[in-house]
């Protein structure tokens, strides 16, 4: 018995995962009741009105969990102020425009030289359609959306490891691989090979399925018919127009392909829930929906107000602030805090707190528990659109590369214009940490060199001086793209979703969605819902204490 | 010797085609030194300045095709003149708003009851990003576009012979097939089947790419597994949050998916060239385009002015008009005639233009052998975007069905507005002719119990009188969607590209790209460089004469 009470529902549920695959995943939520479960984003909790009257919320950082908890917090009656930091709201939401700084530990800082309409998303840059929570706050906050392009057949993969180097089109990959997949198999399936699973009609109708599927011809070959006239998959070396039907791009070699492990390099991410179609983004940058909660509760921000201390006390909490301006030092005191500084971040202020700081031992080393992931966006504006050129034909989307800078991401708005920006790098892990520790000059030589063996005329369009590059990991106040909980035991996951006292940790690095701005919004909305649960009286403190032993689970949590 | 004249270079290429694969045409434009010929698009024909002072042109229909002849002519000092039998110019390009009539032989007017912000594009709807010329002129034009979004994971698929009759959303359907197809191949491959083709590192290479095209576990499975935490592809019963990492779809069965023969229901449309990302619309409606050429010759457009008689003369061509409003007939003579009229269209009106009208008899022949097919759009305004809302988060892009209706659109812009437009059908073949042949109230209802079928909330927020239908195959002066090539013998075609005396035909039914606003633009700019050339005194004329045997040509022309 004392073993099973170890097994939240959660657990149980990825038991039964592990043993049946979803199908019995579901089956067993149906049976336990758990189907009831809301599907749809039911928006944020129901605050009863004026339920915060006289009840006082310091919230530490202005990332998007901060301004959601302060603008939720606010209607219902909170007194709300949010001690920020940095000189600007927004935390990882960072949209870099003409004039702005990009500050990172141990380099010097860099100004955006851009034209005053051109502008670099250096945090998140996309939204998902199932980020219903963050779509919401869009329409709310009157922030405009329009479609970003993730998937686009004509950006290009480049490896040295194949087609001698050159990029290839990803309609030639992402076609020829599946027309030489459902050649293969219907191969197979030609020779009895499966007879014994396909029953019925299945077999007639798995090889006309493969026929569509990969683009085959009537004899479940992968080559050029003209039944695909104008529109062979892998596109045209001559277009289809009045005198021709058009030259099909010869297929790529199988090996090639193979030999190229394209899809090691993150060619089929867009077939991944998080990054499928139809994607978003606010129209003139991210930060616009920093902008629509400004617009709201802009009086409620202090920014240059850096935490240095925290007294948790049973009815409330005492913040030790410092202006980064002046120096001088504060104290303030409020019934409730909501800290929506990164975690490794507020590790430190804990440890600078003292022993006496109040903090459970539990949450301490929940808080301490979780190291935030090194990533790098470099921004590079070009003279012209080159990549829209007839030669390329690229509007929007995603080139894939094995190289330091893993990707380039081509404009999804203003097409046809003359200039835009490219981001000409996102990596992560490795690549991440070694791209950042090299100086500005080299970062953007790097990226200069790699881009151009994707694009041979890159440095044509691009000048080195309006390069920019982003390591999170050493800006101040972030140093880091998200929580990694790769290893972390769940159990500290779980501390963290409760408050200690009067003290809640917010933002994405307490959701499930880890370096989505969803996440950051459905964590204020998990926090304000528990404290209007205390000031209500039908709240529950977590328990105090520390747990023992911490094994390293076997379950982790993932990463974006 | 005499058999070999018959082959053009192009039924060469399609012979080693066929006998060996686009790599071996592509090794054999190569040999041949086609290779040269440009890739891209290099714009219209550079007329010499002022080559065409002195001379007129009477352009018959201000189609695309018409109104990109008279821009580009009057450019190099043409007087040009469009006749154009309808009360708008635009021809299929033709975006319905509020007021705006709809007329069908055998079928009363319609007036369209849309809201004034709200419209249908009855005819073209999309621009693939390939149609280099259409995007060039809505540069020069100053049409501004915004993306098309064709793909969509959250639109749906419904057949009555699956999964109870109910819709599944394309992210299953799409990625479980995937899963499945990876698994079999992955399968066998591990049985060692496949040994003998796959070499050197090939057969590990394959695996790896296996697990990544199909999202398999470290069993070739095809299963949840918590490394696709956050991002099973298929999607969600409960989404990701705070509390739960969510629950995954359950796989849908594959005989169900196989039962259901998606595939054959255009459901991989989207791989396909002429429809693969990023695809472009016009903001606004596709009209805009019509309305940028009329901003530069709306004083060349003559509308109501149906042409009713034809004389080919041996050095310019008589047309006899009829002003559709008043009955009043006319004669006008001009140095150059193109028809932008449809081609049965066309012959009919030769047909009426007696013995005598001077028409070469092959030129006439190839005339009258190309049909137009039919094609039905139905139009919904809806009261409300239920398609967008938490429930089915639909943003653009299309839903299937193996009904009549074939498809719905959903719109690709105003996102998050209330109101919405919705293409409730666009259908083909003996779908459309058997649509197209329900008198009005018939149409609606049945479109309306069809997408019921796909939305069973349709009805909800969809009245039936906002409901309009088009069946071009009965629109005056049009007859159909566009030029039906199958079976039609390829020298008729070939006759068709050259002019008879100094009579062209023009627009995409002359052209590889039917149905498409590029195939129109490409043919007048074939058009306007011969027409130069005469003018020039480099031209050499079509011979005339009428070929006796004409046997049905095993090479066909495709459609769209």
């Amino acid at each position: 018995m004392g073993e099973k009470r170890r097994w939240t529902r959660r657990q149980f549920l990825e038991m039964v995962g592990a043993a049946g695959g979803s199908t019995a995943v579901y089956q067993s939520m149906v049976a336990m009741g758990l189907m009831k479960t809301p599907k749809a984003y039911a928006g944020p909790p129901r605050l009863p009105k004026e339920s915060g009257r006289g009840k006082t919320v310091l919230i530490l950082g202005a990332g998007v969990a901060g301004l959601t908890a302060a603008f939720e917090l606010s209607k219902a009656g909170y007194e709300c102020r949010i001690l920020e930091a940095a000189p600007r709201a927004g935390g990882r939401n960072y949209t870099v425009r003409s004039g702005d700084f990009i500050y990172q530990e141990g380099k010097p800082r860099q100004v955006c030289m851009f034209d005053t309409d051109q502008y670099l998303n250096a945090g998140p840059g996309r939204i998902p359609y199932h980020h219903q929570a963050v779509l919401a706050y869009c329409r709310e906050l009157d922030v405009a959306l329009q479609v970003y392009v993730m998937e686009n057949r004509a950006a290009l993969f480049q490896t040295p490891d194949a087609f001698n180097g050159q990029s290839r089109a990803n309609r030639r990959i992402a076609n020829d691989t599946r027309g030489r997949i459902a050649e293969m198999l219907a191969k197979v399936v030609n020779q009895n090979v499966l007879d014994e699973e396909l029953l019925g009609d299945d077999k007639e109708n798995l090889l006309s399925l493969l026929q569509s599927f990969g683009q085959l011809d009537e004899e479940y070959q992968y080559k050029y018919s003209p039944r695909y006239q104008g529109n062979w998959r892998a596109g045209y070396v001559i277009e289809p127009n009045v005198e021709t039907p058009g030259l099909p791009e010869p297929e790529l070699s199988f090996t090639q392909l193979l030999d190229s492990q394209f899809w090691l390099h993150r060619f089929y991410q867009p077939e991944d829930y998080e990054w499928q179609a139809t994607m978003f983004q606010p129209v003139g940058g991210m930060d616009k929906i920093i902008d629509g909660f400004l617009r709201r509760i802009r009086s409620l921000v202090c920014l240059n107000q850096q935490v240095v201390g925290l007294q948790n006390n049973e009815d409330g909490v005492m913040v030790r602030v410092q202006d980064t301006q002046t120096g001088a030092e504060d104290y303030m005191t409020a019934d409730f805090c909501i800290s929506n500084m990164p975690l490794p971040i507020l590790d430190q202020v804990i440890e600078n707190s003292g022993e006496d700081s109040g903090f459970d031992p539990f949450f301490k080393e929940a808080v301490a528990a979780v190291p935030f992931a090194p990533t790098c966006k470099v921004g590079w504006q070009a003279e012209e659109r080159f990549w829209e050129n007839e030669a390329n034909r690229i509007y929007g989307g995603i080139s894939w590369t094995n190289q330091t800078i893993t990707q380039i991401w081509y404009p999804s708005a203003d097409f046809f214009t003359q200039k835009g920006v490219l981001t000409g790098c996102y990596n992560f892990g490795d690549n991440a940490v070694d791209f950042g520790d090299l100086d500005l000059e080299s970062r953007l030589l790097k990226a200069m060199d790699q881009a151009t063996r994707v694009h041979p005329e890159f440095p044509d369009y691009v000048p080195l001086d309006l390069g920019l590059s982003i390591a999170w990991q050493q800006v101040p106040h972030q140093f880091g793209g998200w929580a990694d909980y790769q290893g972390v035991d769940p159990r500290y996951y779980e501390r963290l979703l409760q408050s200690d006292r009067h003290f809640w940790v917010t933002g994405d690095q307490v959701s499930y969605l880890p370096g989505w701005q969803e996440g950051a919004i459905l964590s204020a909305h998990h926090v304000i819902e528990q404290v209007s649960q205390v000031v209500s009286g039908v709240w529950v403190a977590a328990k105090r204490g520390k747990i023992r032993e911490v094994p390293r689970g076997e379950h982790q949590l993932g990463m974006p």
